[in-house]
């Protein structure tokens, strides 16, 4: 009893399916686990396969609602061939977005497109129309009421007895009226949902600001902007910004700003044996004068960093700030919260290592503790009062080595009060950890674009970028160097290397970074092998010099312009690789829709000349067969006519290492 | 206040989450929705993503239970690298089995690892092997009593202080006891489950019994099989089973056995004026004899229909039964149900079209009744009716023309009463609507297999079917040839075009059918570029006199017994192709555990010979560098030994158009 029961309930569970199939919806990251991801303003596309037992057709709507809205809205979406549908809406704010598919059967569709085959076969269809007749009857409630009287005219004229000869095939004044194409509109757009399938997933997306996106960085050290020997304020920072604006970044992002601990302090170029007057790490974050709340005295005070963000605000940038969760020994939680850090069995508390290394100016936070609660209430503490100081991005350190379930919660309740939030993931690890990583939330990712200099391996990993599934969530910031990294690359190939990095960097990916110094060529490692600066700015104040003529001062400067002048550069999607016949040249371009497109053609030896063919896809650049286009160079202003796919190319890296062109029609 | 609740929860539910991330199961077919299927003894591997911040080694487990259980059983999963991990069981019962992984922090692990790292760089370990007893310590209780005494010994040993000169790292005793290979053993098998994360989907597989896999299926018509111009029996059907089991066949598959319609039956050759004596189609099903639980008189009784299938039985032979949901104007239902079948606006009921093609003698079922819950039972019902009469094959008619939800639900409820039943879909249609089919049960698929003739066609679809996603749940049966399908290849190629489909066919698909007549190479179309059969037996009696020599019998006959002495062929695992320098020469493998591997090498070209060079993929084959090997072929018997990858081949259609190799070492 109780199984014809279970029975019963099963069969009515199914016949109330609906007969058409929607799946495959994309994106829909892992079965919409995760979020996908876009900016504000952009068109959103949605595609499915949708299918049904059969021959009928089909109607489908892509549902969308923002995040303030109640109701859904509606946009049709359009069958691609082999069951295959999309559909597009465009979000038009900030914060989480949902969507779903419906779809139901077209039956005044299927119905008339069989019409068109029996009149070609000129059958008999007295019966059909009537089919028509009724079909277009039992939809009148479901039209609204301005656009009844076109199916009720086409209704009488259906059921007009046809007199005397009877008109043939489609000059049947009845037949015309069925197949007339403003019913076949209104149908279309009022069809009734019969027995209609809801994709059973709501997915959500997040909708980010454009700086999500597109955005130059500049990473500098506001201690190092001081005069001569002395330490740098947010004061001296602040007139900085102006240098930082004049080349065209659009974030600054500052590493640590709070008091530094003493604490088995480091010394210049990672000593353990440091000198007086040494500043040590700013990772090394907290001490008697506070924690990560707090500023280090030697900056200034709170007011004067809310004065430099008003500063950086007034010149249109952003300030990110690091967000590193973790803490010098003289750090106020320690003593406050011991049960947050992790413990020897002699009851020490345990500094970071990577055995058999050991770093003993830092204690790294215990995710497993017990007090887990308090610890990530204390941790989004951080980020909400440095929100309330105005800042909007932030640079997350070493975001992998910190419980997942933090970061997707943190996120998830920062940007439901504040979606404008960037949050830009620094992990360098390994792939699979890095894709979680923006998955669970994270806005802009860091890559392993330092340590992609080849063509095929420059080709490859932007093909994983733009084109696999990580294109709707995982967002890149392509940084040419970082206080960590400077690639061998840059140590060996001399300015035009620095050339070569930028034009890839700022072209390649809509967001892109650099970090002082890179300007002025800075070149040379602590040691042979090593990818750590001489000198590095971690462990001392750093006083730069900007004058002179050996620096890439106008060239970033003009970069980051040509970043601004074409949509195309502001994008991921879009980017198409061309051949070209020497391992040395690569050459990419970008379109956006109603810009003209971007060709770059890079020679990647820094070293010597390289000539060779490139052979362009014109149809990636909407160029007809054929026909002549022209190409500008947006650095030197030089101007080509060319016709056909192939052309001739050298470029010395003496001149100038890469060209960029505009390509418009000739 | 509410929100600030909804917080708290939302809080709690994060802070309760594990650490490990488990995500990118494989097989899982749309997020779990549907299930994979697997044969009863296989091995059934399961793989997934599986990672956590930080450097701390994981263990995963893949938990597993049969239909009958009400426990989970588990087998250790291994990391395969790049955070991929792959773990198996081996389901031994039929029916719907359940399985999901769960994986957890290796804490005794990590702590081994990094203690190796440590012991190298000659640290001071005193803290660090405290660390490790009181680990063990924690684990006491999780490991099995007659164990632990393993584990306190090393506790003990680790906690000696060591007397006069302390001896340095790995001969430290204390370091040997804690690093010993006993001790990880032990920690490795019985870890315990801190924080752990169990994969939130449970996934389902359906177990088939092996001849879902592996059958040679023979398509016959009963009622030809009557002496000169009588009308065939299941007597006379029975006798016909010991030639089809002496041609080595594991399943006879009977086009519909219910009376046939007499209003507009179709004459011979699908003529519209039938003639007095004239069959008419089978697949136009019910009369006044009754419908789909019926047998056609002139067949005999459904007691002549038992002996039929006890004969088979006894024969080894499966029957399949047509599945056809569709009626003839005088079946039953017609008056008995008016209300399942389409109705036009004077009342009549609807025939088959696909316009502007009309098909009379058939009424099709409205799947939109308002009586889906009567018409759904009947259905069904019919099913359990030949069910309860032994059958436990079906092959069921254009399955894609009915709505998806009734395959589910039917197939889910008979299978769930009797697991070991097969369905085969016969779907002709796009390739999303077949896998559809697959995923929502059917057991076995037709394929396209008739029209992949060229090499790359075939290679193509082949890699799509053992290699895709579609692996999981869609099983192919590579039919030669059907009541419907002469493919032009067959028409033109004449007997070596025969023994080329049918080498292809039993070979690559471990389920692969023949319909009668194939031996015989009928090849005769009705009309020019028609793929339908000259006097189709669809229509009208056929005799075949069994005899002579100019047929295909006794190498139908070879091919089935080196299917079933060749356990590679049984598979649809261990397919490789091999490379040759002609296009109709076609090389492939087959290998499987524990056997020789099979080769073919097949002369696509019926109409010359070819010669050219085959080059192998040795390590497929698993035949190592420099490594002669011999090669026997199993129809003519000849033996070769190779050596090296590149060997000469020449097939002569006229001779033998293939070499089938079993390939051993030399």
């Amino acid at each position: 009893m109780a199984t014809e029961e279970a029975d019963s309930k099963n069969l009515k569970r199914y016949l109330s399916r609906g007969n058409v199939v929607i799946e495959r919806v994309e994106p829909e990251i892992d079965g919409g686990r995760f979020r996908a991801k876009a900016i504000t303003g952009d068109e959103f596309e949605v595609s499915a396969d949708i299918l049904r037992d059969g021959p009928a057709l089909l109607q489908a709507v892509l549902r969308f609602r923002g995040p303030g809205s109640r109701g859904w809205s509606e946009s049709f979406m359009s069958h691609l061939g082999n069951d295959r549908w999309t559909g597009s809406f465009r979000p038009n704010e900030v914060g989480v977005w949902r969507y779903t598919i419906e779809a139901w059967t077209d039956h005044f569709g299927s119905w008339r497109r069989d019409m068109f085959k029996r009149v070609e076969a000129e059958q008999n269809v007295d019966l059909e129309l009537e089919e028509g007749a009724l079909l277009l009857e039992a939809h009148l409630k479901a039209v609204p009421v301005k656009k009844r009287a076109i199916l009720q005219g086409a209704i009488e004229t259906i059921r007009k007895r046809p007199r005397g000869k009877r008109a043939a095939g489609a000059t049947d004044p009845r037949v015309a009226a069925a197949l007339d194409e403003r019913v076949a509109e209104v149908m279309a757009a009022h069809h009734m949902r019969t027995n209609s399938t809801m994709y059973a997933p709501v997915l959500e997306l997040t909708v980010d600001p454009e700086r999500a996106r597109f955005g130059a960085w500049y990473e500098f050290f506001p201690r190092s902007t001081g005069n001569a020997r002395e330490h740098g304020t947010f004061q001296t920072a602040a007139k900085h910004l102006s240098y930082v604006a004049d080349l065209g970044f659009d974030v600054v992002y500052l590493p640590p700003i709070h008091p530094i601990g003493t604490t088995y302090r480091k010394g210049k170029n990672n000593s353990m044996t440091p000198e007086r007057g040494d500043v040590g790490s700013p990772w090394a974050i907290g001490s008697k004068d506070g924690g990560h709340k707090d500023v280090h005295p030697d900056l200034g005070t709170i007011e004067d960093f809310d004065a430099f963000v008003a500063e950086a605000d007034r010149l249109g940038i952003d300030v990110a700030l690091d967000y590193a969760i973790q803490c010098s020994p003289d750090h106020p939680w320690v003593t406050e919260h011991p049960e947050w850090f992790h413990h020897r069995p002699d009851g020490s508390i345990k500094h970071a290592e990577n055995p058999p290394k050991r770093y003993q100016d830092i204690v790294p936070i215990d995710f497993d503790t017990e007090d887990r609660e308090g610890l990530w209430l204390e941790l989004k503490g951080v980020l909400e009062h440095w929100i309330s100081h105005g800042v909007k991005v932030f640079r997350v350190d070493n975001p992998h080595t910190k419980a997942f379930p933090f970061w997707e919660w943190v996120i998830g309740e920062l940007k439901g009060e504040h979606p404008e939030l960037i949050f830009l993931s620094e992990a360098f690890t390994r792939p699979k950890v890095m894709r979680q990583l923006a998955k669970l939330g994270f806005t802009q990712s860091y890559t392993y674009f330092t340590w992609r200099n080849a063509r095929w391996e420059i080709e490859e990993y932007l093909t994983e970028l733009t084109r696999s599934e990580m294109r709707h969530y995982f967002r890149p910031n392509f940084f040419v160097n970082t206080p960590d990294i400077l690639h061998e690359y840059l140590q060996r190939g001399g300015p035009a290397a620095f050339k070569v990095r930028l034009v890839l960097a700022a072209l390649l990916s809509p967001s892109y970074g650099v970090y002082s110094g890179f300007e002025f060529f800075e070149n040379v490692p602590v040691a042979e092998g090593s990818e750590e600066y001489l000198d590095s700015e971690k462990y001392e104040l750093r006083h730069r010099r900007i004058g002179g003529s050996a620096n890439l001062i106008p060239f970033v400067r003009r970069i980051n312009e040509i970043r601004r002048e074409n949509p195309p550069l502001a994008r991921s999607a879009g980017l198409t690789f061309h051949s070209t016949d020497k391992d040395n040249l690569i050459a990419f371009s970008k379109t956006a829709e109603g810009s003209p497109p971007v060709l770059a053609v890079v020679n990647l030896n820094p070293f010597q000349w390289e000539e060779g063919t490139l052979t362009l896809d014109l149809g990636a650049l909407g160029v007809e067969d054929g026909a002549g286009y022209s190409l500008t160079d947006l650095v030197t202003g030089d101007a080509y006519v060319w016709t056909g796919a192939s052309n001739y190319i050298r470029l010395d890296p003496f001149q100038e290492p890469a060209h960029i062109f505009r390509v418009e029609r000739a």
